[in-house]
């Protein structure tokens, strides 16, 4: 079901104020997807040596770990007088708050209240699923009934013994579609980023998009060329041209991923065979904290050096630097977009990506709310 | 009519988002008691050099002083443009503008426009009641006509000569209830105050309460126990155990005063005869200034080794390193109460006194409405 | 037509706040006179180097210069994606968005698109005329039609080999009317400005006021009396007593100019011949940025000791220091009429000319909707 970019470009489409507000409410606030799971922090960050307060979805959450080390999510706030549980302390198997005293166990039942014996009912905060995959911790925001881990987005690059992973996180202040957007956009590149990784040559590379379900598969392929500078350096001499992919997996409603690598020309990487190249994963976690706000995590895994610190080094101050990029112009654009009342948008074949996203998250969106 | 805590539990209550909510008016904004005094400023603070500007129940004052060294007190908004007169200069007997040159008189009478010989109709500010008491100036905000200086809350610890008080003050930002239900409970003093003053004995401490018009009086007493360690340390040796007491006075809307103590056990304490211990007085005087803000004025008053400097100096530190963190957690109290929409309270048993002190509040509310 | 300031104030008059407030809309938004030019920068500050981001009329503008060096301000807002064009590069003969590249030309036309050769219709920014005049850019934000550079204010006195003019601009925090209000009114000056300028007299200086079409003409006169300390200072001996005048010029919405300066009595300055006297011209450009803010530039211009550099930064420095009280007090009015909701102003004499300049004002913005 593989179509072109250009093909997809003359499908009838919604006007394009519409594909970029399919997400916001009558009320203006933003609705996301709740039956997902989101990367609410990094593992090593859930300790049981102080609880952890993020902001999902507008939600206030508090992440910490019982005693067996499983990470827990509760609303981060007391039912007693609505004061941060993250101010609290982990205590034996509770979470304690930092007013009064107050003992939540890891399913947000409340099992002690200092200087009295009993638990009024209603003495609960919501719990949410929460599992630790990836070196991430992931929270399911919506039905509980329906939080299958078997659908967390696949990252087992930033984990795999295989694969050497630097990582870093922004916050970015921008809706997290803005970031979806630019991620599933290549003609970006050679103008964000011309002072980094710009490439005058990748906005006219042709493209192909196949959609699956709730995924978009791009693929990108040049054939027998030169290997481009960052793998010449990176991986030393290839001994001649190669032929090299850059593709793009997105999963609705925010998880990108890149596949991106080069082999040696002909020995037959586009029917599947990479053993005669290099591979490198850029990975793509990203959480919507508030409307106007997003959590966005990165990895970058390479399968080759995989010792090499100062190649780890050098990759992750390039993607860092890179990413920066990207977190700035989108906090610029969302600054305009909140002042111009994001209507009259011109689209463009570079957002043929970005607005099928946006209907992936609309069906997400219509199918919650039993629309369809 | 003393009642016990418990028993006063067992009363039929409204819903607690009721009692957390009662201050506010359907505009979402506070309600707060006018015919009230509340302190505006240190009276140190309060000049002829200057005039000081402040805001007290959302409104803007000035404050300054006659030459008769009289409290002023005058809307912060001339009539002409609405610049704030505390921009501006105390001449002789007036308040002078600072941008044309309007004076005022201490009743808020323009009595002199420069350039013109006429003084229009309405040239005048609202004058508000103010009286020096106790090293404050206390500001009547209500009707005039009622404001009745014996009505000043009793704060004389704080310029008496039997006794030593260093004192300081916090700007808060939090509603000021939240600060009056934190100070008549003393359940939280084993959590917010754990590195501090917290001990884990105290929410246990039976505690009775007594209700008088328009205040509240806790009492709790240890009898025949070892001297706690801060009166052992301040005081030196009681010579055996003491009988100790721990009570609380509040005066609705938002005065707040502990008397802590201890004398030698046996020696008549609970009925009156002090003379074998030594007395504390923690003194708090709280100020709505916004909807979400509140000057928060503290002394720590004692009657003991009153040239003691360095005595002083330790309980001012401990005084304020204490109530900081209160002023911490309450500020992210109401950032998460502005957050939830303040409903979905749980009460606790420690909740009485707090809940005791918003039906006076309420009960003023309605009074002042004439809803009752 | 001339009419003494007193007699002015005899006219019937709307109510004072109707005063204040005509320039708002019912939306409690501003609405700004469109047909007029307004400086959007110092020319030096638009060039080829980067294009330059303001705002205007709450307007997001973008500044740039042809390879021609003709000024162009475009809207500052990718019709694409929303990005500010300020981000982005000045090429050859286009504007290029630092997003996607897309490129626009001088009069707004999306002229290319990276990866696509089709331009699509509605794919093109609002531009506004634009011209340099005296040191600054004028930018035209009303009907292009009616886009006359003989309306530009007359600010000749910058760019004259004839004057020497130091300049700067403030960022002001308030709406540009209490600006114009403020450099109307002589009766601050000697409450503003008393560290600096102030002088008692100047209040009770009579003037004169004469409004011609969308001007106002202030004129102020003191004959026969000794130079005063400034002139004197800047200027050396006049050999005796003094003709003085200090006129103000107003157009609206937002245009004010001084013509300052003295002559030795009795030469006849009055009549028109001021050969044996100084002037200084205070410029003031005044561009409303948004409802609470001002692009605020001046300059300070002589018509004497053209070369004198020590005093070239004398002036500037006392004309700088002057206006940044006027900037302060401002701010502080604007803040405080945010609060009050600016209603129940007390007029005074000194508001005579800043009232009639709010009805230039209230009929010009009738006539652009078509109200008379």
């Amino acid at each position: 079901m593989a179509t072109s970019a250009s093909a997809r470009l003359q499908e009838p489409r919604p006007p394009a104020s519409d594909g970029m507000n399919a997400a916001d409410g009558p009320d203006g606030r933003s609705r996301f997807v709740r039956n997902a799971w989101y990367i609410a922090a990094w593992a090593d960050d859930v300790t049981r040596s102080a609880p952890l307060g993020r902001t999902l979805l507008n939600e206030p959450l508090v992440l910490w770990r019982t005693e067996d080390g499983i990470p827990v999510a509760l609303e981060d706030r007391c039912c007693h007088r609505h004061v941060p549980l993250s101010l609290g302390r982990i205590t034996g198997r509770t979470l304690q708050c930092g007013y009064h005293g107050l003992e939540f166990d890891a399913t947000g039942q409340c099992v002690k209240i200092p200087g009295q014996a009993r638990i009024p009912p209603g003495a609960h905060v919501p719990a949410f699923p929460a599992v630790e995959r990836h070196r991430w911790i992931w929270v399911w925001m919506g039905d509980p009934g329906r939080a299958d881990p078997g659908q967390i987005p696949d990252y087992r690059w930033l984990d795999s013994p295989d694969w050497t992973a630097p990582v870093g996180e922004f916050h970015l202040k921008a809706h997290y579609q803005l970031l979806v957007d630019n991620l599933l956009d290549f003609s970006h590149l050679q103008f964000v980023h011309r002072r980094t990784i710009g490439t005058d040559a990748i906005a006219d590379i042709p493209s192909s998009t196949e959609r699956c379900e709730n995924r978009l598969e791009i693929t990108r392929w040049i054939m027998d060329s030169p290997p481009p500078p960052l793998f010449d350096r990176a991986y030393g001499g290839f001994g001649g041209n190669v032929d090299r992919w850059m593709n793009c997996s997105y999963t609705a409603p925010s998880s990108v991923t890149f596949d991106i690598g080069c082999a040696l020309a002909g020995t037959g990487a586009p029917e599947g065979d990479r053993s005669q190249g290099i591979e490198i994963r850029s990975l793509h976690g990203i959480t919507p904290e508030t409307d106007r706000t997003t959590l966005y995590f990165w990895g970058y895994a390479r399968n080759f050096r995989l010792d090499d610190d100062a190649l780890t080094e050098l990759l992750a101050k390039g993607a860092s630097a890179t990413f920066a990029e990207d977190v700035e112009v989108l906090a610029e654009q969302q600054a305009m977009l909140d002042r111009s009342g994001r209507t009259g948008f011109v689209d463009i074949g570079g957002d043929s990506a970005g607005l099928l996203a946006r209907r992936l998250v609309a069906a997400q969106l219509a199918a919650e709310t039993g629309a369809c």
